[in-house]
């Protein structure tokens, strides 16, 4: 039991490496120092000028802004579920889509909804640490499934079953375009876990937060990413219009859910949440415009400028091996025996790196606790040319300092 | 466990009893009733002209909405501390403040931080039902207090004292002005429930959210309503702009944390929230400006109005004991002998109402499992014009149908 003399257990979250690294360029520019932070999970171009438009009518003309309903406007509800036709060709009941605060919001309810304090859930590690976190502060004990190049970065059933063998699990989140690594899995890769976990009574929760921002081949299948929803109905979905929308900042994200999840969501979410942001949601109904769906396209093409450009300059740099980068903005990659022997591990070079260059990466430790000292991530949403410039900077400092 | 063949154990939340009166409000509507629904729990009117215009410049200048802190930005935690001083002559360091989503954000993260699994949280019966719910996903035990006439709908530290000798408590919520009574605490009565939860090592959780929403007499002390961090540090206090601002839909709310809980509260919203929404914090830099408190004033003085006329009317109501409705706009009274004689109980009671006179309220069900079906809110914040005509048709209605 806890007291007031101090915090819950259950408050005692590792502090994410990556604060140190922020804080360090906050106070670097505060100085007047040139930095360049390769760190954040943001596209730096905002949402479609569609949208922020949508959102400055929606004030100027004092539209009603009260509570809306706790999953969110019909409209909005009734988009979304369109724009899972116009992309992954699925007919989706409006009922079935959760507005949420965010994909933070999302992950919640949705944890809170499919399992009970005690459940035990799987995760890819390197993965994103707000899931373990969030499961963790839910009373949910988590898995870790070490996913490496070997695994191309993500589960497999074999994996699954065997862990599940050892000691059976309650659920399992999956993301595609995952984060830090970019990989995604290919629909036949989906079918089998989504088949496995519906088999084996373990829900299926599917980020797809990142479907969208991919660079697939001309011709190639599911060029935004396999909609989980599209394979399983069992399955949840999450999802935002933070990172394909770049509406970071304005809190507002969704879930597909199946039938049975869609009363207990809408009845947590109605005291857990109320509703999500009433002013983001009217604006968001502009999201599906072909101006801001055209612009979002071209933000997509930026990226990928950006995205050729590391693979391109990769050899240079020296490091190890690095996960392929099939979707999202984040290149994330081993050190290499050079820079490890020089600096010892991942958090100890970026420290070093900021310093020398004004250049800030993220170090793996958030994302693995196992072998994510040895890592860095490096975002490109920062845009081609501040990516361009901090590349050289990285290779001549390390020239310089071996 | 769950499995992923069904919902959690935790997601079984009692659904409102409001939501069919509210379904009920729609259908009629839709079918071109005349509805005056004193259901809500927000104010009509919305947000100052001065915040919503900031909102409007904020978007049409495209100014960066990307993530910001997740306890918030510094210039408004700043500008909420400064608050604290003018309301309340409070010093409050910005750093104790925290910007969460709503105040059902601060209400989550400051559960998660101070309360673990298996921990007993007392709250007062009537209340506001999400904190029961919210408390219970998250895996603690409520303690119910009953607050009657007898207690005016507060508990006391005998009752605490009490209670906690009984089955030892963790946690205690208390709200004033209460939802849905409107009754407020005494500066001694507040103290005297603070010191006793400080030396029983129980955390004191003060809702204030409708603070300000208020009907002192000309020299009353406190008028804003007394301040929980003002009389114990060790307290927690969750406040909101959606009540006397109007911006129920915008979703940002504080809490003002104890020192012990600033870096659990900022770690924890960093994973479930990431940050508050951006655009709205921006907007509500505005919130505190003389032109926008003066319209909250005018606001208030117009529920003021209302709630004279409440009053002035409730004789002719025939109902029977009602809570003082100190502040919020509230007014919660048990239904007369006559009515739960003709009608049973306050459900069919509001059911028949609405029915027949187009007018809605709440059941008081949602806010006391043991007394709530013979009480009914009706919300005031609907205007004095709906008011004066819902009570007519009440008071008409019951009298052609005795």
């Amino acid at each position: 039991m806890s007291s007031a003399a101090g915090p819950s257990r259950r408050s005692q979250v590792t502090p994410f490496a990556v604060m140190e690294v922020l804080a360090e360029v906050a106070r670097l520019r505060a100085a007047g120092r040139d930095v360049i932070s390769l760190c954040a999970g943001e596209p730096g171009g905002g949402a479609p000028a569609a949208v922020s438009e949508a959102a400055a009518r929606v004030h100027a003309e004092r539209l009603p802004l009260g509570y809306t309903p706790a999953l969110g406007i019909t409209e909005l509800r009734t988009a979304i579920a369109e724009h899972y036709r116009d992309w992954y060709g699925l007919e989706l009941a409006p009922e079935r889509v959760a507005v949420t605060t965010g994909s933070s919001g999302a992950f919640v309810l949705s944890f809170l909804a499919a399992f009970d304090h005690g459940d035990r859930v799987a995760l890819a590690r390197p993965g994103y640490p707000a899931y373990r976190n969030i499961l963790a502060s839910l009373g949910c004990e988590v898995l870790d499934l070490d996913c490496g190049p070997a695994e191309r970065y993500q589960p497999s059933v074999d994996q699954l079953a065997e862990a599940h063998a050892r000691t059976p699990i309650d659920g399992l989140v999956l993301a595609s375009p995952a984060n830090p690594t970019g990989t995604m899995v290919t629909h036949s890769e989906l079918t089998a876990i989504a088949d496995w976990c519906r088999a084996e009574g373990v829900r299926l929760i599917s980020d797809e937060i990142y479907h969208g921002v991919t660079y697939p081949q001309p011709g190639a299948a599911d060029p935004r990413g396999v909609c989980a929803a599209a394979v399983d109905d069992t399955a949840v979905v999450v999802s935002s219009f933070s990172k394909y929308w770049g509406m970071t900042g304005w809190r507002l994200g969704w879930a597909v859910l199946p039938e049975d999840l869609v009363r207990p969501v809408d009845a947590l979410a109605g005291n857990v949440a109320l509703c999500p942001p009433a002013p983001a949601q009217l604006a968001a109904l502009a999201a599906f415009s072909d101006a801001a769906l055209q612009e979002c396209e071209g933000g997509v093409a930026e990226f990928a400028r950006t995205r050729d450009l590391v693979l391109a300059q990769a050899p240079r740099l020296g490091w190890g091996s690095a996960a392929p980068a099939d979707g999202a903005f984040y290149y994330y990659a081993e050190l290499g025996q050079d820079q490890l022997r020089r600096w010892g591990d991942a958090p100890s070079y970026a420290a070093a790196l900021l310093d020398a260059t004004g250049v800030a990466l993220t170090p793996g430790d958030d994302f693995d606790a196992r072998a994510g000292s040895r890592h860095v991530r490096l975002s490109f949403a920062a845009g081609h040319d501040a990516v361009a410039e901090a590349l050289e900077r990285i290779i001549t400092w390390q020239a310089d300092a071996s």
